[in-house]
């Protein structure tokens, strides 16, 4: 599996998976009508944030990670990131690749912690995949999370230095 | 006190006071150069978001507060919000009165809970109003905040259902 830096010609690739798990709003604090194009503007980020694509062997797009400062002034030493892995190809490690490239990217860079505001707690494939990368569940905010089939749900905020 | 919806007019008086705030680093994750104008975009916020300024009887303004959504999507149902008052008049409750006010937005707006993203743990006279106001400490991010002379300290979360 490669990793690099993901172009505009990504898009069609990465909006095939990513539209479906946006609009099932199970996972992802983004509203879940985004469009196309108002997705490849919040996902396909300019510098100081950073986009990459997973590649397979044959050059499928399997999924997507995007980096980016979590904080401004004297927090701006913490970064966050997101995570898209195509759903028809979960299991291959595919997520894990994309969180060790997005640890290592933000030591790189200079940040000394990476933080994510908004893991849904109902979604434990990725809270045990983060803790598994070394991350701690800081906080749940109760009822954080309104699933469209469980109801209102907490919302973990999870951290780990670099 | 008279709290009102916060004008391009007030936007002097605001950054009379504002402006030291950001630049002494002490207490507001924001760049401490920020300029002027970015200040005021920053601030002045259009809706959804809600700028209110609070207003002395003699129509000095005192102090100032910002809200917004903290998340989207299945989480846009929680708030957020930011204060300033002029250390110049403080201990006479004004932020006490804008946080009573963000609350009473928050819940008027339809939002379930206020989320703050960045308290600094040094910041004990903000953490106090806003425990005292309901909220609760969810987590401490570990030197989540460089402090210009304490060096690197904790970064609250505070939160609270409405």
């Amino acid at each position: 599996m490669l990793i690099r830096a993901a172009t505009a010609d990504d898009w069609p690739a990465i909006w095939s998976f990513l539209s479906g798990i946006v609009a099932a709003g199970e996972t992802f604090t983004w509203d879940r009508d985004t469009g196309r194009e108002r997705a490849r503007e919040m996902w396909l980020l300019s510098p100081p944030g950073h986009t990459v694509v997973a590649v397979d062997a044959d050059g499928t797009v399997t999924g997507s990670a995007k980096m980016n400062p979590n904080h401004m002034g004297g927090a701006s030493h913490i970064s966050s990131a997101s995570f898209m892995v195509d759903p028809g190809r979960s299991g291959r490690g595919v997520g894990r690749a994309l969180g060790e490239y997005a640890l290592e990217w933000a030591r790189a860079q200079g940040y000394r912690a990476m933080q994510f505001n908004a893991v849904v707690e109902t979604n434990t494939r990725a809270v045990a995949l983060w803790t598994s990368l070394g991350f701690e569940v800081m906080a749940t905010l109760p009822e954080g999370f309104e699933h469209p089939t469980r109801g209102f749900v907490g919302l973990h905020i999870m951290y780990r230095l670099l």
